[in-house]
């Protein structure tokens, strides 16, 4: 391929992504569904402009670690310290019920297998493509209708969080595990070193970056530094303890969450996520996805993961919350809140393919669900909140 | 190439190319001599961390598309009709003198060619590396003085914009003519009917985008779009045209520079381009040259190609100043800030490699013309002003 070809596809798979994206919000559809289409549209599917070559393949890639590190650099550590015990038990559930009904939903399917068997881990990867919740669009609706500050809203964002970590550790558990032949004492070890090395170095990082921060802020500096940080530490975690490297880019979020240009670096990485690499991500899964390959029992499998993984999510937050001492209609709200999945679902899918766990027909299942969720998601709540309004609400807004 | 590998080589890559490049500035030399030191370090002159790979190579591409975009926004079409017949003729002389000069230079030191055959065309090109003046640290040292609102300051910047639309498309001349057989009439033909396209398409660009701009200022898909016309233009340039894909996207940059969001999308363009693609370029030039090959041979010519760029600039635009009536020293004002050369000086000799028409050693001539004149031309001018300050200044500086 000639140099100046990827111009071609580049300018294509820009533009398409940014109209269809438009056409999407236009729709109050998430904008990533917008640009998964214009995948299927200049791709195989449709037009066949488009080929996923290997180079855009590797940007897409790129997009992926940036989307992980923004994710862990938007999360705030100290909200979740204070957000207590029932958002923690709220995400647990939130991942642990979507999880086991992953496993079971692929295993009824497919058959069913045994414990360490390439069936069973197989399994384990679909329930985890179910675990984490992309709280963007319940966070925009329950602000429109002026709901967020109230406690059902901060206890949604809360779990959010909390299930991204969770859901990301469980992730990277499956992955280890991959290998039917892996030692199950290597993976473990191997994760707790990771981990324990995240928090040595991420300290040590942290107080560095600190430092330069306090003396460089809002410069050039602080989002490159940044930016290298994370894609080192997606490799050395792939590379040096066989963890996935959206592991390793997520933690380095997290490491530089806290420091004073936490947010600068954020807006910066983003300005390179949108224009380039965000777009080619989401494309390229339009362009892996051929429907025209879709089978019945694919549909029927596709519709039945979106039923298991809303209803799992509602169930599995819903009763925990009804535990924790939430009441009623209160319970199904914060249920219903955590069932929108985005982004972090079709990345997880993405790397199942990577890993060959997987193969492409999957993404149709979790385009539908976040198509499916993020439509129904809003009006469900819409309706919970006219019936039930949150009664804290007005007060905690005025303050 | 496991796809986690590029994530060892961009996290390399940009964080050394962004150490360097402070330490270069704290050096007073420009950044991007500091980057490609990195590439050089980091490159198989020194440590042999990373290699200039296909991937690595096509984003450094991109990196030179988004440069050449930048330089064609920040253009002031405005400003450049304004400026007038003198800063014109300055800016014609300024291309010219050099382009001769180089291409003598080639001819001395490796034979002369005869019209047409392909060792005149080598010629022309190393004529066509020493045309583009960088007036950045020419700028920046005017400013700093207080000189740069003068009329030999505005002379500089006006000649320096010209001097690159005229640059361009005298590459693009060689470019085309660069296949011995290529037919003249055909080359011709090319290039008029492309820019004849670029006019009238441009101009329907451009009231489009003046309607998108007015109804959505400053939001996303403003630069989206932009990026999207750069890297259409580029490669339709090259695909349809023959042209280089670099005069596409300068030309996609013109087009768009008049919009009135034209400076919110160089800044977007900007912040991908200095955290990402920009770095890769430069460090790619250190990785791609291997000090180790240098010759004697090269290094004389190296040295030559300094002069005679430098002073060809001098002379060119210092005897067409006397020529306009401007006077004694300050004429020799204008030919000094007219003798910096920048990232254009790089992309046109990548172009060349790219296209075969030079090799990879060139690149060491066109470094050293970098710095040398980096450093020489703020300490000359310093020199200069502090001898025969400008008259003009203070009260246009008052206003």
């Amino acid at each position: 391929m000639e140099t100046y070809e990827i111009f071609r596809d580049l300018a294509i798979i820009i533009l398409a992504a940014k109209f269809m994206g438009i056409v999407a919000k236009k729709c109050k559809a998430p904008m990533v569904v917008g640009e998964i289409i214009a995948g299927l549209i200049v791709g195989p599917c449709l037009f066949d402009w488009v080929i996923s070559s290997d180079y855009i393949a590797k940007m897409a890639e790129i997009g992926v670690i940036l989307i992980m590190f923004s994710a862990g650099l938007e999360t705030n550590l100290k909200e979740l310290k204070k957000s207590g015990l029932i958002a923690f038990l709220v995400a647990c559930a939130g991942v642990f019920v979507p999880f086991v009904g992953g496993a079971i939903l692929y295993m009824a399917f497919y058959g069913w297998s045994a414990w360490g068997t390439e069936g069973f881990f197989k399994a384990l990867f679909i329930g985890s493509i179910m675990t984490a919740t992309s709280v963007g669009i319940t966070v925009e609706c329950l602000r429109e209708m002026g709901f967020l500050k109230g406690k059902i809203g901060q206890t949604i964002l809360s779990a959010a969080i909390i299930d991204d970590v969770i859901g990301i550790i469980v992730l990277t558990f499956v992955i280890g595990f991959k290998d039917p032949s892996s030692n199950t004492l290597l993976v473990v070890n191997n994760m707790v070193v990771f981990f324990a090395a995240s928090l040595v170095g991420g300290y040590l990082l942290y107080r560095i970056m600190q430092k330069v921060d306090a003396r460089y802020p809002h410069s050039r500096r602080i989002p490159i530094i940044g930016l290298g940080i994370c894609f080192a530490m997606a490799y050395c975690a792939e590379k040096y303890f066989g963890i996935a490297d959206i592991t390793g880019a997520y933690v380095a979020g997290i490491i530089l969450c806290n420091i004073r240009d936490a947010e600068y670096i954020d807006r910066k990485v983003s300005i390179n996520n949108y224009m380039f690499f965000g777009p080619i991500f989401f494309v390229t899964i339009g362009l892996k996805t051929n429907l025209r390959e879709l089978d019945t029992s694919m549909l029927w499998f596709s519709v039945c993961f979106v039923l298991v993984a809303m209803l799992t999510k509602v169930i599995g937050c819903g009763l925990m919350s009804k535990v924790c001492g939430i009441k009623g209609i209160d319970c199904i709200k914060v249920g219903v809140g955590m069932m929108t999945r985005g982004e972090v679902a079709l990345i997880i899918t993405q790397k199942g393919l990577a890993l060959g766990i997987i193969d492409s027909s999957y993404f149709t299942a979790v385009i539908l669900l976040i198509i499916v969720s993020s439509i129904l998601v809003p009006i469900l709540l819409k309706y919970l909140y006219t019936k039930a309004p949150d009664p804290v609400e007005p007060a905690a807004q005025s303050t």
